[in-house]
């Protein structure tokens, strides 16, 4: 690993990413359009000379290849991350997870680039019947656009592994929590109880049993599997052992905020279309390598919280 | 199922599926873009006042949109079929079987259309380990750009299925064979063996263990399986209980055709990148709803050698 390429560099993940790259002494060439992620997330890598960042597209072939030119491993992070608006733009999901990834995938191959970790979901596994669930579970049935579009990003990379001799290493996500993060559940409670603390709507019945992993224990994982696992194809679920109900997870916010506000329960054993109720991932496999996470989902919850309260204007950008 | 939408309605599998719906007394909307598929296989079709045919892309969505109008059930056929040549041009995978079929997803939900048949493949389980494979076989790992691409699809199928209520029939084939067929193993051994019939050349070892099913077997499947099973997502694997090697299916040939030709093998235990060493379905399940094939392996390879023999003008219009 000299010089990694990272997709969606501006974004949550993808900037701590590249701030982890860099500290590691690599060249880092950070790539997105910017329509989600915030410049002010690569302001500390800006300043390092071993960093170059190009605003481009994923879905405009000739810019990423253009700008991948030189580098050796490609972090490929860009996606649209949120689960919950799927059926709203369903070309969405497909355009910027499968066909970008193919992008990328064919960008690699002009570069002669054969590397590359893939920021996958555990969404993959739409409502399994295993819990938790391992890697080679039952063949999933997705209940989401968005667990979907990663499936088919997935296959494109094992077809370029058998067909092109890529080493693809695929990473399916819980929600990962921690610092610089701007969409999900502790984003939403945490912008719903400023609007408002003494009454907020929850998404289903608030019994949906959830994962969450901190994004440093992410990229962690990352990090070490990446030099450890040499297969051709490597595939690591990446999560605590735990979960949390979506109502304990609000207990933990409100303590934090010193709230107590009258819950509204939208009602349903899921929060939207494509939620699942109950998400536990095996984790196994990646610890069979050495890793294992250091902070614990309700820390994560609160680091979180108390990064987004001293970052407020991260709440006014989004809808 | 009172008028149904066919794509790709002037290929092999397409063009007996028009034909067979006709018999069922339903009006027929075939829809092909004739770039592999031949206006000839729908000569008796056409002589029938129930049939429609439109020529037009799966990747016109707004033709295809137009097209569908009035349809209450879709069977989409077309596709890149050729597993083959899938690293020559990784694009075409992509676009015609995993974009094409959202496009037809997408023109179903503009037509409010809600049930789907999708040619799937057995492709789609890589090299498994679990030998006869069920539906429900351990998550697999894609080693071809067209099983990535149907994995893609079926994963749209399902995320609609549950995001936009559809009912959709997913139908993991193994190769199928009979009449109008043209392409695959049967087509390029008779096709050598016209040009040489003393010398022969077989990709890999010729001992790959194969499954194939009779077209008719596998439309008797797909229209039961229709009428029968009524979840959200129903997945068929379709094949015989029975397989061939390479090399005794071109004994079959060699013996029907009276030549003995001397066997060249590339070497190897794939005929060519993705190729599976070992193709079996565990087809437990379309036995379950009273479905059973009809046709041998052997009957159906000699079926398409005979109707190859009657029918040597499609052996010159393909490379």
């Amino acid at each position: 690993m000299n010089a990694v390429f990272v997709t969606g560099a501006a974004g949550f993940i993808g900037s701590h990413v590249v701030d982890r790259l860099l500290d590691l002494s690599v060249d880092v060439v950070g790539f997105d359009n910017l329509s989600t992620g915030f410049t002010a997330f690569l302001d500390s890598a800006r300043s390092r000379p071993r960093f170059r960042f190009v605003e481009g597209d994923t879905l405009d072939r000739e810019a990423l290849t253009r700008a991948m030119a030189g580098c050796d491993v490609v972090f490929h992070l860009a996606a649209n991350a949120d689960v919950r608006f799927g059926t709203s733009h369903p070309h969405k999901d497909l355009e910027q997870n499968t066909i970008a990834t193919f992008n990328v995938l064919e960008a690699m191959r002009a570069n002669r680039v054969r590397r590359i970790a893939f920021s996958s979901t555990g969404s993959i596994y739409g409502e399994p019947e295993m819990i938790p669930t391992p890697e080679d579970a039952p063949f999933p049935i997705q209940t989401s656009l968005y667990g979907a579009s990663k499936l088919g990003a997935e296959g494109l990379l094992n077809a370029y592994a058998f067909g092109f001799d890529f080493e693809v290493y695929i990473f399916r996500f819980v929600s990962i929590l921690g610092e610089r993060y701007t969409h999900g559940h502790v984003y939403d409670f945490f912008k719903k109880l400023l609007a408002d603390p003494h009454r907020i709507e929850v998404l289903g019945n608030g019994r949906q049993r959830k994962s969450y992993l901190y994004v440093h224990d992410c990229i962690d994982a990352m990090l070490i599997a990446i030099k450890t696992a040499c297969e051709r194809v490597n595939i690591f679920n990446l999560g605590t052992e735990e979960y949390i109900t979506v109502d304990d997870s609000l207990d933990c916010i409100c303590r934090a905020l010193g709230v107590n506000p009258q819950r509204h329960y939208t009602g349903g054993e899921r929060g939207w279309i494509g939620d699942s109720p109950f998400i536990l991932l095996d984790t196994k496999k990646v610890k069979s390598i050495g890793w294992a996470p250091k902070v614990s989902i309700r820390e994560g919850v609160l680091k979180t919280l108390a990064y987004l309260q001293a970052n407020q204007h991260l709440l006014e950008r989004r809808s």
